[in-house]
């Protein structure tokens, strides 16, 4: 049975809330740095220790410190000043049975190569110090991951998702991705910081765009201009793809062209310049931050993806959700929240609460069973979800 | 007007959902630890601030890291080996006027001040490296508080509150309150990090406590029994003051004793031994965290009290909660979400949503006008805000 | 045997010299500070080792690094603005049969112990940031200090000293030790920082002293002008105490009182402002620099004073070179000269050798068996050195 | 006239002197990476400063400290488990004219650069950790460096110079730079650290030979012993190209077969396994340590190369004294010393003494004005050791 409650939940739909804010900070936004260089620290020290060992260790690496640096971007140039300051925080295993896994190595490595990858204009060598801390942990939250062995909860805490997105929530959130995927690649002169807010009134639909530009890639104020009214125009076009409320579109709403006051860096990122960042503080799980749906303080990023419950049930109660929605007919939202117990095998939580929104006409009870079985399949297998993790097949921020 | 808008929110209340997930992080938690400190640096710079210059300047002061150090603990005794290291994180004026403002200084005195103050066995000059990286922030962003002048919001942002807290709610918070104030108190061995988790299945409720105990002043493994039997019994009954549910009380569940495996610490708090902490992770500025409630993910401690919206607005949103349920006849929950416009006047918001499930009988049209009444005098007075958070009259976590 | 080599020198003698230079950093200079720190830490973590175990074990403490902070004073007052930041560095046995020794923790509290006793207005906890970094040190240098077993030279290395100090070095060490012990005492406005430079030409000795003054003590600059007077006088005073020689003495020279340049510091050390510090780079272990003399590249301070030969060598050759000018007749000048052989005992020194200028009318052949029996008394007993050090009867700077 | 005192010096020149000891410590010992950083450094700091202002400014670069790493080196493989870490420590001038200097990267650049140039298997990315913490210097001490204009003495201080070198001192000079050069490239087992002791007793030189192997590239133990022996041979081939003295080849010598310790490690520095170094501790700018010669203890590398006469005034005594030596006949040995005076300009030094043990048959007073004119010509152009150090003409270590 695993203690897995259904109920109705009588709830005014998000949709007809009269108000609602979706805020979506993107890869190259302080916080989302952070997540991301943490969770591929967690992935590269798991692949090295299954390579090496055939097992992952314990370790957790959720805790990287972004402090801003001091940069000079100016039209058509620009230079960081002071080098960006990255502390990667966390514990790992580093000798096993004789054996030693050079953790720090692989974290550092990992957190270069995350830059590399995701940021154009920010270089990992000389744009940032990465110092690294990576303590031993206590023994006695050494656990292995083996195929075949259930793990055992590493604390008493909880996860939770939802679904369906709302369509502010689906929009916000592609917006963002595809400013990063397709917009900027056309236009070499548009960061990777970009944040996206909105806010529904109603039916009324407000995008407030932050989207930091590249100052080398920009000539002047009025090409300045010019490419955000277009980046601007762009976000308002692919928004009908999502919505067909009305939205309005405002870009980089503190410029003050007359005190040249507008949004430039060197790196594409704020972190250059007095924005710190940090892990956990930004996305949930689902990409975005959602203030008015259920939500989990823990950070999914950099956690140990075998027994770390503030990772995996937030993924898992997201797949359980989406999967119901997918599933079973007549759910109009569903939000899953998982409780574990400290010491307890992962797959047998304290409770696994699903509420259901049903569309008109459907009954939640009639639901409850083809629900539990979604729910369970997911228990019986929640070392898929580690396997996800670690191949890279499970967005964490 | 200033964009309030007021909406009935059909919901079921909290107390009416079958399950109920709460959180609180008590004193001595890394997070909260993190939490702390950074809050009592922006206070400490805040008056400095204002006793040489008359006047608070730009800074913020949450971003925090601590990394565990490593601890030797057993029945009578026990020491630090490798100290806690905690990075101060954040952003300050340092010169203004050409007058110097030593923010390094002071923000490192109240750190380990802070530490003296609430954790008795954790020696902040020998327990603990500190080291501090402030910058001095963008220019652009340096925005000074003056008495009669409203500052303008420092970025795109938003704050969440919501009134009453439920009776699960209620019990965690004090739970944890009281463990320390009084429990703690009259048993050395008790030490500062707390986590109280409360699930509410029905009508039942079970709290998860996990409490380190101080190594030092717990003789033998029947002591630590007992004292915890005792823990257990006391939180079992001041529960009764806050809930006529049934209420179970687990203490450090994943005790072993066989392994000799107890929650044992030398100084109190878990970030001695494995466990790092990090601003904004852990409790909301209502003192919990509330999977099943609105939530903001804006870190309130140690952000700049005068136009970090991301704490102001959160602050404001939970007084605004608070004061339209003791006020206004008939709310049975009311939800408080406030939106910014950067570089517009904090008491400017872009939309200040105010959300209630009125008690039966209650119609919220009519609550209307008494409730803007309340959010337009705080609007009307947001340095107050401001002021309580520098006199310490807030909690931020 | 054990390798001793005796042979006269022939030199002209330091005193018949036209040209002397002696220099003499004192206890607050940036570099002094780094060695007392680190001479420090090995005392206090020798004796730790001793309580506890029973035996000194393997470490090194020798690399103290001090970044300057940045200082504000002015006359009547003045603050720290930035912290002095210094970096802990060495190796430590941290671990010894089940045994855990805090040996972090030990080293930052006599780090900062040592600033509390030697420096009067300087505060280790808030105008300086002390991070440490000790490693493990590589195993296979893991000595153990037992009573009655003679450790093996951990490395190729050597030590010199020599005897006596020349007039001008006397002069130049009690000149500063002297406005430390005295008239600093007497004079508030004094610091700990006092440099002093010796040059003997011919018969003419100019001392100039580099003082930093404590600018809270000072009112103005007529006060200073008074005292930095009052100084030069009482140090010509004293230096007849030392010399017949004609002395000029030059306090703060580099002041321009048109400029308002002074040498004002608020903490008492130029660290404070500019000027960074490190291990190894100032004074000798006979507590001077003397280009015109012998002298090994070895840090002093900081090393283990079990088998490290860097540091005993120095120590013990010293010692010998003062026992030999001592007891036996006829010596003018006497220089000694260790070299080690890693892994071999410590008393077992691939060669030891003592250069002597004899006085008029004596022979270096007819002393050599009274100095040879001085060297092989001190190598019988080298671990009266390592006691010395341990108990801090031998300075190292 | 510029205080130059020249004096015969009665000396037993160094070739008759009984025992001699002289060190040399190679590319890769950690004390030389230290000094190698400090003034690559430096160097780079003051070209780009010439690039973008046509002048050099404030700047000292000479304190690194290096903090070992941990490393598990075997025959045929091994790695590196935690990184080396490495402080930059230093003061430059960041802004001038505001124009910003992006000090803290270029001097990034420059450190990771080195290591890239002079280590083949030290990764600067992934091997080592950089931090940096450059000030900002007092005021009063920023001087700008002009084509023309002499530049007063920052401190006072003084330096040294000797020349010839004696046989002994060019044998160990030589050992270590063609290990480098010569036998290091062709075999790729030879590491980077590699020091060098010889002890000349009488007219028997044994040379101590400590270097490192690089694990992965010496298959077994018996590999090791071969090349090992190669080594010894070799070096006492090339040993009759600087002496005709009988010498003594001893290599790693705490090589302890049976107990499987010989000296391997994973990138060629025994900075990777528990030997931290540190700026100005290790070879004077004659590229060795001479205890037997007259030496100063000022860190020549990284010092500003325009006023610092702790390093200009080491390089200017070194080149006089090897001017002279080569232009004036008669000279056997010869000591130059020069004292600076603070504020002063650095051509007109408080002394400069010249010592000169002549041939037999030879008279220092008919030496002297050919000497001092040497002098002078030097004195009047001290520019040119700055544009030498700047275009990396001059070693410093």
């Amino acid at each position: 049975m695993k203690n897995i409650y259904v109920e109705e939940l009588v709830h005014t739909p998000i949709e007809s809330q009269r108000i609602e804010i979706v805020e979506r900070k993107g890869i190259g936004h302080p916080d989302s740095l952070a997540d991301g260089i943490a969770e591929e620290m967690s992935r590269a020290i798991s692949r090295e220790y299954l390579r090496r060992l055939g097992v992952v260790l314990h370790h957790n690496t959720d805790e990287a410190q972004i402090v801003a640096g001091r940069a000079n971007p100016y039209f058509g140039g620009g230079e960081v000043i002071e080098p960006i300051y990255i502390l990667l925080v966390g514990r790992a295993t580093k000798k096993f049975n004789d054996i030693f896994i050079p953790t720090d190595k692989i974290a550092l490595k990992a957190a270069k190569n995350y830059v590399k990858n995701y940021m154009r204009y920010l270089d990992p060598e000389s744009d940032i110090i990465f110092d690294i801390k990576l303590g031993e942990g206590s023994t006695s939250l050494k656990e292995v991951f083996k195929k075949g062995v259930v793990p055992c909860a590493n604390d008493t805490s909880f996860g939770i998702g939802f679904a369906p997105l709302s369509e502010t929530e689906n929009l916000v959130k592609n917006v963002e991705k595809r400013i990063y995927s397709e917009f900027r690649k056309k236009n070499p002169a548009i960061g990777e910081d970009v944040k996206v807010m909105g806010l529904r009134e109603d039916n009324k639909i407000t995008l407030t765009v932050a989207c930091a530009f590249i100052s080398e890639n920009v000539r002047n104020v009025e090409e300045y201009i010019t490419l955000k009214d277009e980046l601007g125009k762009w976000v308002k076009d692919i928004s009908h793809e999502y919505t067909e409320r009305e939205v309005t579109v405002n870009v980089n709403t503190a410029d003050d062209y007359e005190k040249d006051c507008v949004y430039l860096t060197v790196t594409g990122t704020s972190a250059e310049n007095g924005d710190d960042g940090s892990v956990g503080r930004g996305n949930r799980c689902n990409g975005l931050i959602t203030p008015g749906r259920p939500m989990s303080m823990e950070a999914t990023s950099g956690k140990n993806p075998i027994n770390h419950v503030g990772k995996i049930y937030n993924l898992l109660a997201t797949q359980i959700a989406s999967d119901c929605y997918e599933v079973v007919e007549g759910i109009r939202e569903v939000h899953v929240r998982i409780l574990s117990q400290i010491a307890k095998p992962v797959n047998d939580p304290k409770a696994l609460s699903i509420q259901i929104i049903p569309e008109k006409g459907h009954n939640v009870e009639k639901m409850e069973s083809k629900v539990r079985t979604v729910a369970e399949q997911w228990l019986d297998d929640t070392s898929k979800i580690t396997e996800m993790v670690i191949n890279g097949e499970l967005e964490t921020f």
